[in-house]
């Protein structure tokens, strides 16, 4: 079984949409990458932070997904970190109505000794110094280290984030934020800028609109799931950067082809994190009904033409 | 080899994108269905409208590509239709500058007898009454009528267009003229009420986004190839139409299986005509090309994942 260490936030998220509201509920890029590689056969550990205020419940929810959390430190009298956010009508664009860093503030993951020779890295969304610090913990040379970011950190942490991307070898990140990244408006073209920072394998996350793989010249491409609603698209990225990470873990094969089907199952994953709020519909998923759906995405994609 | 009946405009396009501007030159829905379907076996003809003053070279190029072009009427005195657009920096949307109808105002086509038996029909862009004159005009049942529209016609023709739809078995439109016209935001949900309207099988046209085929709960998508560049965006819609109309006329085969290849056939062709100004791309676009594309396609979205 492959080890997968995930590093992240695990927080409080309050969300609205054009559907509801929620107080505060279980949410975090952590939570959402654990909940989706929880789906394959792997053994996964969190690396996070939490405050005293942290629910027992949702601590145990990740466990009873047999998630190592024993790395999730609880910081004494302190306060969990915290979004607030809404969704405008396209459901394509939000407000951030606050943020507070509570714990995150002083965040210093510890890798776990047993996770130091984990076949793969997942860095979730956080301060670019901060994923540096966890790759530098590894004893063993992953297969494969992947990096999610956004455009926060261009904005205000750009030499760390620079740095940091020199050694991973997936780097996910939105269309927008690869964009601003390379100051190219063309994704083929992007997506060759971020190769010459140093990762090997560049995904394009579009949203409603599918993900593209790129490694130099070879593309893949990966519709989402067309649903009649999407009903929040909270951790919708984070679930399919977990199910990518997560596929690959469990079959420690790391080739193109193999990534186009972890791009599929990271895809085929996140259209269930969209379909109720924030990890309610991730909590409860049941393998059938994730292989039902994978025969769903090879209906939507494939086709037979013969060429001569 | 199947018989083609394109209807549509053959016209004078001038137009500005972020690389450069033309003067008048070929344009229209036609042209661009035509030139795409050449690229089938099926003998097509396309009945439209010019005036005096549209260049002889224009003709003698759609002829040379082996299309019909007896029905294109010549109005002595005439001026050919005339479109003027610029495009913003994203290439996602335009402006018109000018719109002259002229010949096209009182334009009445005449379906030749010989294709009064065609086994499909394209309907391009146009009036909707002017559309369901053709429908009229055919003396044996088509295989397959397919229609173009667009949000002008909703604003200007509703009834009309309401009229037409119901005799079509597909409908092609994009994205947003979805969303008008049903009044729903899920693309899921606007192809279902668009099936209630008549057509039996749905193509949602999303530009650089792909297409989506909709037929009751099937649902085939199809990405756009990720190009470099698009240069120029004009008659892609039209062509990509033009070769989905040319692959299954060419075939004869209106199975949902066959139409999944016919989605990807216009994908395929519509990825060269963004490539140069107008018509320039599609004029000399040889058959290898198109079948090493082909490949790229497959490469582009296929996938091995075992279900069990």
């Amino acid at each position: 079984m492959g080890k997968l260490l995930i590093v992240g936030t695990v927080a409080f998220d309050a969300i609205e949409t054009p559907f509801g509201k929620t107080d505060k509920i279980l949410g975090g890029a952590a939570t959402f990458i654990g909940l989706a590689a929880s789906q394959f056969d792997v053994d996964a550990a969190i690396v996070s932070v939490v405050g005293e205020d942290f629910p027992k419940e949702y601590l145990d929810l990740l466990e009873e997904k047999n998630i190592d959390i024993s790395a999730i430190e609880i910081v004494k009298g302190g306060k969990t970190f915290y979004w607030k956010g809404k969704y405008h009508n396209d459901l394509n664009s939000r407000d951030t109505l606050a943020t507070e860093l509570n714990v995150l503030a002083d965040f210093s993951p510890v890798v776990p000794e047993n996770y130091k020779n984990s076949e793969v890295v997942m860095l979730g969304n956080l301060h670019p110094s901060v994923q540096k610090s966890v790759i530098e913990q590894m004893e063993t040379k992953p297969k494969l280290i992947v990096l999610d970011t956004m455009n926060f950190w261009m904005d205000h942490a750009l030499d760390e984030l620079l740095d940091v991307i020199k050694h991973v070898d997936v780097i996910t990140i939105n269309d927008e934020e690869a964009r601003q990244l390379t100051n190219e408006y063309s994704l083929v073209k992007a997506a060759a800028a971020i190769h010459k920072l140093g990762p090997q394998y560049v995904v394009i996350k579009k949203g409603e609109h599918g993900a593209l793989l790129f490694r130099d010249d070879n593309v893949f491409f990966a519709p989402a799931l067309p649903l009649e609603e999407v009903f929040d698209p909270t951790g919708a990225g984070d679930t399919f950067a977990g199910g990518f990470a997560g596929y690959l873990a469990e079959t420690k094969n790391v080739s193109f082809n193999n990534m186009k089907s972890a791009i599929i199952h990271g895809s085929n994953l996140a259209s269930f994190c969209v379909e109720k709020f924030g990890t309610e519909r991730m909590k409860g998923l049941e393998r059938k009904e994730v292989t039902k759906r994978l025969m769903q995405f090879k209906e939507l994609t494939q086709f037979d033409i013969e060429l001569q």
